[in-house]
C-alpha cells in the first residue's frame, strides 16, 4: 500500500456516495473501516466509528483508549474520541450535526452490529438507512495490483501446504481431524501466511457430507475421503482452496466417480470464466455438469464467492446474481457433492478474471490421490 | 451441559421476553443463539436465523447446507432450511408470519449485521426493534455451576501460563512480542485450553501505553515492563487476565510506583465486590486509588466488564453502571497506567461475586518480578 492508498479510497467513495445519492456512510470496525483507513480491529461493545460524508474529509470517532493508536496509524485528520463514562451516542449526533448527516440517505456497515445501527437511528431519526455495500461494494470488487499481489502470496502458502499434505500421504491416517487442522494451521505459517483466514475444514468420511463441517476428534482412516478447506492470510488478503484427498487405501465404491465428476464441473466452470460472462453462469456450468451426472440434488450450495478483505464477499456465483464479471474480480469456484452419511467432495480454486479471461490463483493439481 | 439445559434456557427466555413486553426474539450466529441451542457458528453472509416467540416453541431457519449439522446438533424441533437461489427474506416473512410476529416488538441479537436487521425491517416494517439483551442479559450474567466450572477451568490454563511466563525469565528478552504471543498460545493449549479467546496482547515498553496494542515486531529488551493479557476457551467459556512482568534487567524508574499504585487500586476493587453493591462503585474504589497517587488522567478505560460466552459481557464496572452485583455474576477487575510514549502497566483477575462475597478465578501473584 502506498502512502495515498488510503486517501484515495476515501476520495473515491464520496465519489460512489454522490453516484448512489448517499449523504454519507458509517463504518465501524469491519473489513470497510479498514479498506478505508488500514485500521484492522475487532468490532467490540463500544462506539467505535468512521464517518465519511459524501462532501467532506472524513472523521474517526474512537473510544478514548484507542486515540493514541488511531492518530498514529490512520491518516485521518479528524480524530475524536470519547471517554469510558460518556455517553457515545451524544458524541455520535454531534459528529453527524457537524457534517449535516442528520437528515437524507446514510449507509451503514452491512456487518454493523443493532446495538449501534439502533444508536444511530436513535440519534438520526430522520436519516433513511442504507448498507455501506451500495456504494463500497463496487470499489472492493476489483482488485488493483497491490491486493491481487498479496492474495497471490496467500494463494501460494496454501498451495504450498497442500503439497506438504499430498507429502505426508499414510501419515495423516490415524490422525484426528483436528490434529491434521492444527498441522496445516502450522505449515501455512512456515509457508509465509499470517494464521488461518477461516476455521480451517478437515471433514473424513461421513463428516464431509456436512459442508460446513470444521474439525472434531474424529480420526482420519484409511480410505476415507477427507474434504480440507483452508486458507491463510498475507498482507490482510486471505486464500481459500479445497481439496478433497484419500490418504491411504482406497476409497468408497462410489467415490472416484463422484470425484470426477466435482473435478469436470470445476474444470468447466472456471473454464467459463472471463469478462462479460454473468455470476449466473458460471454456477449454472457446474451445476449442468454435476446434474447431468445425477448428482444435482447432492450439490447444495452455490458455485463460488468473491474473496478480498473479506473472505466472502462480492461476486456470489450463485443463481439469479446477473452481475457481469469484470477484469480484477477475484472469487471461488468450489463445486461440491455430499452424500449424507457417506462422504463428501469438493474442489476449490480461487480465480481472478483478467483483461481476457481469467487466472487461477490456486495451481496444485486436483487429484485425490 | 445436561440434556435440558437449552430447552430450559429457551423457556426461561419466553418467560423474559414476556417480563420486558416484547412479543419474541430473533437470533443468527451469536452467542445468544450459542447460549440458545449449543450451536456455535460464525456470522456469515446467508440467513441464519433463531426466531423464539414468547409464546411458541423456537425456528431455526437456516441455509440449507447447515440442515442436517443443526439437526444433529440442535434440539430444535422446528428447523426450516432455505436453498441458495431462494430468497431467505420471504422464508423470513413467512417463518415471522406464522409465529404472528409481523408487528408488536421484537429484539434482535445486539451483534447483528445490519444486513440483517435491515431485511428483518424490510418484511415487518410494523414491528418496533429492541436489543435481544433486554431479555438475555438478565439470564446470561448470572453464572449456573456448569459455566462457572468451565469459567474455572479456564482461568486455570492461564494461570498455569503465566506460572511458564515466570519461569520463563530472561529468556524472554530478544523475543518478538509476536513470538511471545505464539509461545503463549502454545503454553494454553498444553494447560487444556482450546485456542485463544481473543487476540492475545504482548505490548512491551512504550506499545504498553496503547492499551489495545496486541503484538507486533518490538523486540523484549531487558528492563521492558510488558503488558500481557491473555486468555483461552474450555467448553466454549473463556478466561482472561493480565499481569505486567519485567523478564530481566531494571524497569523505568517511574515504574516501580506506577506497579504498586495499579497493584493496589485491583486489591481495593476486588476487595469491594459483595453482592448489592453497585458495578460502579467498584469502578470507583479503583479509581480513587489511582487518582490519590496523582495518576488519574493515566487510567483510561473502565474497571472491567463481565465474562461469558462473551469475553466481553453485562456487567461492565463503569462510571454510572448503578447495577447492584449479584450472586454468580463473573468480571474482569483490571485498572491500569499507561504513560504516553513510556509504558504501560495493568493487573487484572477475573472475579465471581458469591452469596457473601467474592471469589478471584485468577491466583497468581500480581508482582512484576
Amino acid at each position: 500500500m502506498t502512502d495515498d492508498t488510503y486517501t484515495t479510497r476515501r476520495a473515491r467513495t464520496r465519489d460512489r456516495l454522490a453516484a448512489v445519492d448517499a449523504d454519507g456512510l458509517v463504518c465501524f470496525p469491519s473489513r470497510n473501516l479498514q479498506y478505508l483507513t488500514g485500521f484492522n480491529e475487532e468490532p467490540g461493545e463500544r462506539h467505535f466509528l468512521l464517518i465519511v460524508p459524501a462532501t467532506d474529509p472524513a472523521t474517526l470517532l474512537v473510544p478514548e483508549l484507542y486515540g493514541e493508536q488511531v492518530r498514529s496509524e490512520t491518516d485521518v485528520d479528524d480524530v475524536r474520541t470519547w471517554a469510558d463514562g460518556d455517553d457515545p451516542r451524544e458524541a455520535a449526533r454531534d459528529v453527524l450535526d457537524e457534517h449535516d448527516l442528520r437528515s437524507g440517505r446514510l449507509l451503514v456497515d452491512d456487518t454493523m452490529w443493532a446495538r449501534f445501527t439502533q444508536d444511530l437511528r436513535a440519534v438520526a431519526p430522520a436519516v433513511t438507512w442504507g448498507l455501506g455495500s451500495e456504494a463500497l461494494a463496487d470499489l472492493r470488487v476489483r482488485k488493483d495490483e497491490a491486493e491481487l499481489a498479496a492474495l497471490r502470496r496467500a494463494a501460494a502458502a496454501a498451495d504450498a501446504t497442500v503439497s506438504d499434505l499430498r507429502a505426508l500421504g499414510t501419515e495423516a491416517v490415524g490422525m484426528t481431524e483436528r490434529e491434521l487442522a492444527d498441522w496445516i494451521a502450522d505449515r501455512l505459517t512456515t509457508h509465509g501466511g499470517e494464521g488461518i483466514s477461516f476455521e480451517t475444514i478437515v471433514a473424513a468420511g461421513e463428516n464431509g457430507a456436512k459442508p460446513h463441517h470444521s474439525s472434531a476428534d474424529r480420526e482420519i482412516r484409511a480410505g476415507d475421503p477427507v474434504v480440507l478447506d483452508f486458507g491463510t492470510r498475507v498482507d490482510g488478503y486471505p486464500s481459500d482452496q479445497t481439496r478433497t484427498l484419500v490418504f491411504g487405501g482406497e476409497p468408497p465404491a462410489a467415490y472416484e466417480e463422484v470425484h470426477a465428476v466435482v473435478r469436470e464441473a470445476q474444470a468447466a466452470a472456471v473454464g467459463a470464466v472471463e469478462p462479460g460472462v454473468t455470476a449466473a453462469s458460471i454456477d449454472r456450468t457446474a451445476r449442468e455438469v454435476i446434474e447431468a451426472a445425477g448428482y444435482g440434488d447432492a450439490f447444495v450450495h452455490r458455485t463460488g464467492h468473491g474473496v478480498g478483505l473479506d473472505v466472502h464477499e462480492e461476486p456470489y456465483l450463485v443463481a439469479g446474481n446477473d452481475r457481469e464479471l469484470e477484469p480484477g474480480m477475484v472469487f471461488s469456484v468450489e463445486p461440491g457433492v455430499y452424500l449424507d452419511g457417506r462422504f463428501g467432495c469438493r474442489i476449490e480454486d480461487l480465480v481472478v478474471v483478467t483483461e481476457d479471461g481469467h487466472e487461477r490463483l490456486n495451481t496444485t493439481d486436483h487429484d485425490w490421490r
